[in-house]
């Protein structure tokens, strides 16, 4: 659907790459954690147009926007027999959960790039959608990030394999990064900005919060640690964009991390905002990636 | 319920504790997560009486083991404002699910600590239930953990506050993982053990695993890392219980770790077994924790 991106020449380079040698010899792979496999279920059929990839639940959302309502088979839940994932398709558009944290996120980006792979999709572009605390920026903000950093504000992910510790890479797609700020010029209604995102395994200590059941440290030291993060350009705080980047790097998709900032850290730790405003800041990268889809699909239509 | 385990004097050491000199000056706390507050809800009054917390889908199996079945209430989801937690009570027992991974689990302990601090709980046992790959030992037994090790198998959990690594204590609860032990005597179809749990932040490559989409090592090295981790005597892999038996020490809550292996990970990477058998390996540790249950309320009637 967006073949003006893929002449025929580059086709191979663009298929969503695996780097793992012994999938080959497996006779069958079961992607446990989203109950699918590659004997139960014909990947090909099923994902094979994917072109786009949301995480959390956006399907609805994005029916409406392409217009595309109607299909009650689209609203089903292709992960039926697990509650730890829930994914659902529409035209192009795929959209999975990831739970919480650089663990959960990883397990679901291992078996949704072998489905991607699987499936022989090519051209992929792959977006993390979610929340996020805010450094220095009005709360609703959304924050495009060029390069996630862990608590240490370094610009890598340290991935342990086996007993051994493994820096990768963080920096997302510079291009998508930009095509995405140019789109929310669209939508004038919350601002939007590019910087640096921090990703930590912890939301309370790791954070530098107070209101933990564990807390060590002054509100002094708090600030201080939160004023440093915002001097080396980091605008917002989350849990999964280290290995999203670090992953999709590897395995050749193109990604982004769109997030809504729920709060200012330099001012609170809590998130106490009244339930209508939480969702309509949640709606925020919903509809500047709408946008996006529309745009790159050549269906958008300014009102 | 339990009131043979807490003479009065002991009380106001065994209430739950939380270690945060912030938490006092705050007018209200939201824990965000669970949806709940202390200003929206009567804490005490909701959970004054938990004595035994899990941390699965647990609720209806102990409810028809405490023979309480009838109370519709019971069944309703406690956290209803929000798809990341499911809670559940019946009686004294509180069940909640914590996703996959040390953050997930992480965030839910914090706002579940708070929860019975501001509950006023006392005497409160919290048992983790769950599945994991085993090392050497027959698929279906149960691990109780006597001590959750890291990737490097160091019995030890690093929790980032600020930009500093703490080590933390991962022992947890001699003489509980002892009774437990006893009371698997009770339930001779699986067999039970108390071991060493390693605990990762990946299920793929840092379990030594073949089938992620990434894979930079060979089955040698794999098996090589296993054995080396099986002969420091763990013997089961998850993801939580480093972070679980760390925080659980810190807050003063007597803590297990009982979780069933569904393979042995010497043999195979993959869990392909049949749904049926699945479903009724992941019934073990709830068989083992409602003798448990049911013997510390005195209602065991051994059949």
């Amino acid at each position: 659907m967006i073949s003006i991106f893929c002449p025929f020449s580059w086709f191979l380079n663009r298929f969503v790459c695996v780097k793992n040698p012994h999938l080959n010899s497996m006779d069958e792979d079961i992607l446990y954690h989203l109950d699918l496999g590659t004997k139960t279920h014909n990947l090909p059929a099923m994902f094979g147009d994917v072109k786009f990839q949301q995480n959390e639940g956006f399907c609805a959302f994005i029916r409406k926007e392409l217009g595309l309502e109607g299909s009650e088979e689209d609203m089903q839940d292709i992960c039926t027999g697990t509650d730890r994932y829930c994914m659902y398709k529409t035209g192009p558009v795929l959209s999975i959960n990831h739970g919480m944290g650089i663990p959960s996120i990883s397990i679901m980006l291992h078996e949704l790039i072998k489905l991607l792979y699987y499936a022989k999709c090519y051209d992929v572009t792959i977006i993390r959608i979610g929340t996020s605390g805010g450094i220095g920026i009005e709360p609703g903000s959304i924050v495009i990030t060029d390069t996630a950093v862990d608590s240490f504000f370094k610009p890598q992910f340290e991935q342990i394999i086996l007993d051994t510790v493994v820096t990768q890479n963080t920096e997302l797609d510079k291009e998508l990064a930009e095509e995405l700020l140019k789109c929310s010029k669209e939508v004038p209604d919350f601002p939007t900005l590019i910087g640096h995102t921090m990703c930590t395994y912890d939301f309370y200590e790791g954070q530098g919060r107070l209101d933990g059941a564990l807390c060590s440290f002054s509100n002094e030291k708090k600030l201080d640690y939160l004023q440093r993060a915002y001097k080396t350009g980091i605008r917002n705080i989350e849990m999964e964009s280290s290995v999203f980047a670090a992953m999709c790097g590897l395995c050749g998709l193109k990604a982004a991390v769109v997030c809504v900032t729920l709060l200012n850290r330099l001012e609170c730790d809590q998130i106490n905002l009244p339930r209508e405003v939480l969702l309509e800041y949640q709606q925020h990268p919903q509809k500047l990636i709408s946008i996006f889809i529309k745009k790159r699909l050549g269906r958008y239509n300014p009102k």
